[in-house]
């Protein structure tokens, strides 16, 4: 299945069905919201389920991507990790960092209380901050209870998503020496407009992990198209990290981090850092500048056969007023 | 003004306006939510001073302080401080950790989807992870804009809070060695039955800060009254911090971090690991062993003339099931 939330006054906006090609929705009635499903999935599954087959058959609305606000517009919880070995051992050796210890995942809770959308200008105060995107894979589980090993987990992944954690890269080093993490080096994040169930993704998802690549594009130009599956841990087992203490509310959204593999050289990015701190291996400076406003960045990832999934992440960073 | 929280069978439950000293309540029909209060602030704050006035005149029903939930039983965003130097000092003496430069706040984000009530018996996986309390001052804003500055932020303080920040301590340093903050290491916090408005306090609401003591005990023994007086940075200057690069959502909870004096050898502490800090300077190693299940936490805040203010935190840690 896959869904939207559309605007419609309210900060949850109004959940849609949309149809496996993305060119056309119909409203879930019944459901209301992306958070209402989350609570009660099997209670709402079976019927969605059904509109979802009619809705491939014909019928419905044109879908405008840059209409939907992110599926989820707001989220009780946002926790990420950082998934990616290549990205993690990179950003370490650049920026002489203690090497974190393998074995255990990295994830830090981060600002929920609101999604941008896909399309949607991204304000920020200050250029000097050093804007830069992080192209990400997300899940959306419903209640996981304290305790919950990897292997139970799976079943709790009902959707997933694609995600720009956006960053501010002036700020991280100094947020991350404190030890307590990140609040002003990472502002509100933006969703792809689709979310959808893992079995939209048939053998790309594959062992928890989004066996594909995302596209990042800057300014127009290719930056980045780095596969989604070399997570040193699934998102089985990151919900599993995460609800070792507490319980996860429906509705949580889990973030692998940066999308990187190994051979970032020859495949690209999916952050400004990682390519800057290439740069500054080979060369002692980075030659990359983080963006400026203006600049426009675009992430999407599709399957083999080239159909949308998610939709596309597509946006300006502005001057925020 | 005073408010709280009782059950209606609703994730948020149902606002109340409680008398000021805290014998009684009547139910603020008009309202329905604490949160929905943060963010419609000045429509509601006269009829419900009204309200206010009217109850301490006489009147309502009785107000049972265990009945109740956590003013704000879930919240869109907890940013927790950690503004006693005194506290921060001792830590990173005692763990050889690098001084945190002076000048900037400390702050996380923290798990906001659930705060406990202040009686609830307290759920926790393991007495191996190191059970500890933090007792802590809140305050809870309406929206704040992005870049909204201390001397600005003071008009977003709506309400005062009571908290007792559950951690983790065998977790924590492995959490904060990582830079990516705490996850594992700070579950649920626990509120005190009652926000009140800034004013309630009067001469002890100074410099956006609240001079009474927090008075600890643990199983059933006087551990700390610390000021809270002592932050190196005011809630004013908390919450310009966490506005630097994101608009804080109306019903946001930023807390001091654990109360703290210079003076903790005669005062006591407001956490067991402060007092372990000092037994370990002291002896070279700890003395007083973290919670075990069974073990009783009470904490409150009095008016210097023996008044209540929000009611008492008093919790028992049990094995979660």
């Amino acid at each position: 299945m896959k869904f939207a939330t559309l605007p419609n006054g309210t900060p949850d906006g109004a959940l849609h069905v949309v149809s496996r090609d993305l060119t056309r929705s119909t409203s879930a009635d019944d459901v209301a919201t992306l958070q209402s499903l989350m609570e009660n999935w099997d209670t709402h599954a079976p019927a969605l389920q059904t509109q979802y087959e009619a809705l491939n058959s014909g019928g419905g609305d044109p879908f405008d991507q840059s209409a939907a606000l992110a599926p989820l517009p707001r989220a009780w919880q946002w926790l990420d990790g950082s998934a990616y070995d290549s990205h993690g051992d990179l950003m370490q050796k650049v920026f002489k960092m203690d090497p974190t210890p393998k074995g255990r995942p990295l994830m830090y809770q981060g600002m929920s209380h609101e999604f941008l959308p896909a399309t949607a200008d991204v304000p920020f105060p200050s250029e000097d901050d050093g804007i830069d995107f992080e192209g990400e894979f997300g899940i959306i589980c419903d209640a996981v209870p304290m305790g919950t090993d990897a292997q139970t987990a799976n079943v709790h992944i009902r959707l997933l998503l694609q995600i720009n954690d956006w960053s501010l890269r002036t700020l991280a080093p100094i947020e991350m020496k404190t030890g307590f993490g990140w609040v002003q080096a990472k502002p509100a994040c933006s969703v792809a407009p689709v979310a959808v169930t893992p079995d939209e993704l048939g053998d790309a998802w594959r062992d928890a992990r989004v066996d594909l690549p995302l596209q990042v594009d800057l300014n127009g130009a290719h930056f980045g198209a780095a596969d989604g599956y070399h997570m040193s841990f699934g998102f089985d087992e990151l919900i599993a990290h995460a609800a070792r203490t507490r319980i996860l509310v429906a509705g949580t959204i889990i973030g692998s981090g940066t999308v990187s593999n190994e051979n970032f050289r020859e495949i690209g990015s999916s952050c400004l850092a990682e390519r800057r701190g290439i740069e500054m291996l080979d060369t002692g400076t980075p030659q990359t500048p983080y963006m400026a406003f203006g600049d426009h960045v675009r992430m999407e990832c599709r399957t083999r056969e080239g159909d949308p999934i998610f939709g596309a992440i597509s946006q300006k960073v502005v001057q925020a007023s």
